[in-house]
């Protein structure tokens, strides 16, 4: 049965990104070992994304039961949020450098990518998403997607909906995603698909909120298995802020442009666009986009080349509207009202 | 007259970093733009210390008002607080890098140091800061400080004590310091005179909080020409912070080990010792060492082997005790109690 009381909350803290610590984890400690025996090395650096750091510790003991007595370990203590964010400093400085939590955004001999494969069965709430999803006898046609922690499962996940005569459409999106049928919180591709529903299952409501954005005429059911709920994205909530901020920036005179020197989060062309077409406007290059760190700025807005997701989840928390650069385009008037539209991001780096 | 209410306060707070706005800078502009045509420079980096990021915007206009049309200028968006914390992502992806309000920590062919020589007179608050300084009858020696901004009047300084019949001792520091008679944060070789007393000639406590703790057997007076103000340096509110601490810490059982990946606040021997001698301990690296970053690890103390003001004056702000490596010595029991002292920084990087 699906919880209908948590349909069109539009609660945007409560995406995902903090994950719950129920679950437990592959860290696939023997893959890591037998690299640093293979490579002699000396230093290794583990990094973790937020919701996980605090495994760090333990996860390195581990590690150091099992490695010779002379590597040191250490841990990246750089916030972390996608295979975007690589510590490149501890990358360059390590002999093994592990990157915890995400599938590669691009494959590198220097990097171990453990995408921690969670040991949740997703069938049990997959089985209550059917309630959502159109009778196969309707309309067959689904698509399926699904984040790097259940890739494991994915081909059991599309043989399960074809027992239960769905036709499933799924497709590997862009060269930013690794596996077929995955999404990430900047990319959608992968449900580029021909079909007006898609049932994304995983943890959390930041995934689907994304691709409810970018899709807005699929119907996007999501299966939790972690929070144990059935819901229906609803952008609702989520457009009305966006169309709120626009509103704000619209008088704005002066115009901080990000510039976002994360690894996988560079659009430096767009950046470079928008100040040169707008006197107003000031180039700004950080590497975590922070509340904190634009308070010092005296701008009236911000345009945020980096990540779309800090721009729309966490835009509220900014003291001065923050816009994507195609919002920026609509609060300069260069583009119609109606021309809003979600922020992906594509290629590697 | 000297502000007696002024003494004591111990607000660790109001320590100057945030600087007052009424001063006017010098920017250097010509020497910038000379510099630009020289090397036919197409981007231009321009990094401030927080206080002053503010300014950035405004200094942006006046240089693209005089450079080529061609010229893209970029400001960093990074927290800096000294010359220690250079943007090095800008500083190697530009063509001219130009940092302001410090002095050069280490010459380079690739930066524009623009230390902001402040237009303040010095004079009359030093006329009044005569009153704490001893009769130089009795006692004329005399040590003289300053920082960068105000380091193109320190011949006169020395001029104006030694017309009042004081014996001014002065020194270079050691190589982390630029000029004679300059102090940073984090250095206070300067101070290391045969003299009982120390004028300190600048704005807010913070310089002359560390150099009352770093040399605790001389009188510290401060001559305050920003805010106006003649103070004697008082530690006593400091110390009981730092003692609190390293007693806080003394039960802590997993220790987190800070290596700050800045460019000039590594000590990498001191925190990979701390590491190889105690199981307990974890090395953790970032840049920007924050409450929120921490407070992801599970750690019950932190030892922060970059900046040590970090440590000290942000100290009570993070949720777990965080000490200095001499004080983590004492916390573990290898020091006793009243081996606390000042953490300084020496080198370049």
């Amino acid at each position: 049965m699906s919880n209908r009381s948590d349909y069109s909350e539009g609660d945007l803290r409560n995406t995902g990104m903090s994950l719950r610590h129920d679950r437990e984890w592959d860290y696939e400690l023997d893959r890591i070992i037998e690299t640093i025996e293979e490579r002699d090395a000396k230093t290794v650096g583990l990094q973790f994304p937020e919701g996980l750091k605090r495994r760090g510790p333990a996860v390195a003991d581990d590690l150091r039961a099992l490695a010779p007595d002379d590597v040191t370990f250490m841990l990246s203590g750089q916030p972390c949020y996608g295979a975007c964010d690589l510590d490149t400093y501890l990358m360059r400085r390590t002999d093994v450098f592990v990157h915890f939590g995400h599938s590669p955004m691009k494959d590198s001999d220097k990097i171990i990518y453990v995408p921690l494969f969670s040991n949740v069965d997703p069938f049990p709430i997959m089985e209550e998403s059917l309630e959502e999803l159109a009778d196969p006898a309707e309309d067959p046609d689904v698509g399926l997607v699904t984040t790097a922690q259940h890739m494991n499962r994915f081909d059991e996940m599309v043989e399960w909906l074809e027992e239960r005569d769905y036709e499933v459409h799924t497709r590997r999106g862009d060269d930013r995603l690794t596996h077929e049928g995955q999404v990430l919180g900047c990319n959608y591709a992968s449900a580029d698909i021909d079909a007006e529903q898609v049932l994304y299952v995983g943890g959390g409501k930041f995934h689907p909120l994304g691709l409810a954005m970018e899709h807005p005429d699929k119907n996007v059911v999501i299966a939790d298995p972690v929070n144990n709920v059935v819901t229906v994205a609803d952008t609702e909530q989520f457009m009305k802020q966006r169309y709120a901020s626009v509103h704000k920036a619209m008088d704005a005179e002066k115009w901080g442009v990000i510039f976002c020197t994360k690894i996988g989060q560079g659009r430096w062309e767009q950046a470079q666009e928008i100040v040169e077409n707008n006197d107003d406007a000031y180039l700004i290059t950080m590497d975590e986009v922070t509340p904190d760190r634009l308070r010092n700025f005296a701008m009236d807005a911000f345009v945020n080349t980096g990540c779309p997701r800090i721009t729309t989840d966490d835009g509220p928390q900014f003291h001065k509207p923050m816009l994507t650069p195609g919002e920026y385009e609509i609060a300069v008037g260069n583009e119609p009202l109606d021309a809003l539209e979600f922020d992906t991001f594509h290629g590697t780096w």
